[in-house]
């Protein structure tokens, strides 16, 4: 655009810093890369870039996570805006984070390798640049309140999942124990999964069957005034 | 800051737009005004204002309604980042709106005047420019989810109030009856008001009792692992 019908003076540059959650091994993990700019170069830090003059900030965030890990189809959400004074110590930055959720077997390694990113479990989180911390926990409270009313963190598994495996899922996310009873119960009273014949047998001798979500009648409940509720 | 470590060439305006939300005659309404400046001279528009170089996006927000309103203790949280490339039609500007609960009694109308804004019933919504429908549509989402699961709404009332005065704010806030016993039972259930000896007679001759929300009852039952429910 080159005509501004403002006179203000003031402009600033504008980021995005994706969350990129993945769950494996009964974990959830971020994926995280070392800083390679100054200020802070070396600092373990959120995949992030600018916003271009031609592109939305929406767009920004998924080309950034397109260029990460190779994939597009990524559920994503945005977390809110950063924008404090001194946030970033090499210029006055507003950063708008979003939260993307992955199944981390769709991953394309070349891209992790070419952006030198690693997933790190949340639970032993290095220390982080800037304010990226504070945007992982406040993205972590919107998930938890996403999870427990609605089927949102089903795009963290594959497309077909054993009972255990989605609990898993459940206590990495909530980091605390469910009863396996009352999960089980709530879960397929809402009836929203169908069951398979096949089995996981990896696990355990006996072995889990799979299910699969079921997305028509999960609209079906909810036109019918039910919700999720976990 | 004068020396910026980062090359980047694109540097945009950003703004705040603020979704002032009051209730007054069992209807919820939000705070408008005529637009002063081109493009979309004299459209309804939030009130807002470009983020300065020495000031954080929160408190710019905070200036906005502060000069808007002439109090400055509003509850007010962010709804998020508004970045389409074309969403003001004026330049490139990225947006971060917030919503703020007021009691309308409080109001400076002197404040009012000054700025030209009334107060609009959220259900006879005129035209808006931009994209400021839709951040008051997510506002109002964001506030539904709170207000079924926190006090948070009790910032639209006086310290004291009536049963009937906050059922008739639950209605305007979700645009749907609620059922008069069930709303008692589980508003009086978690044990967090304090009945007054006084009454408002304004209402009916019997008159209704007022209330007040005991701040400290509340967190005494969120440290005891219940929560808010209505």
């Amino acid at each position: 655009m080159s005509v501004s019908f403002y006179q203000h003076p003031d402009r600033f540059l504008v980021s995005v810093d994706c969350i990129i959650l993945g769950f494996s091994n009964k974990e959830l993990n971020v994926l995280l890369t070392t800083r390679k700019l100054e200020p802070c170069i070396g600092g373990w830090s959120l995949m992030g870039g600018f916003v271009r003059s031609g592109e939305s900030v929406n767009n920004a965030a998924m080309r950034v996570l397109t260029e990460c890990t190779g994939i597009n189809t990524i559920y994503m959400e945005q977390v809110g805006a950063y924008g404090d004074v001194n946030r970033d110590t090499g210029d006055r930055v507003v950063s708008v984070a979003y939260y993307a959720l992955v199944n981390t077997d769709q991953f394309c390694t070349a891209a992790l390798q070419e952006h030198d990113s690693i997933w790190m479990p949340l639970r032993e989180l290095p220390e982080l640049i800037f304010d990226h911390k504070q945007m992982i926990d406040d993205a972590l409270a919107i998930l938890r309140t996403k999870t427990a009313t609605s089927p949102v963190s089903f795009n963290l598994l594959q497309n077909k999942f054993t009972l255990p495996q989605l609990q898993s899922l459940f206590e990495a996310i909530f980091q605390q124990p469910f009863d396996k009873r009352n999960f089980r119960k709530k879960l397929l009273f809402m009836d929203i999964l169908e069951k398979l014949e096949e089995k996981d047998k990896s696990s355990s001798k006996r072995g889990a069957y799979y299910y699969v979500f079921n997305e028509e009648k999960y609209q079906k409940m909810i036109k019918a005034g039910y919700y999720f509720s976990i």
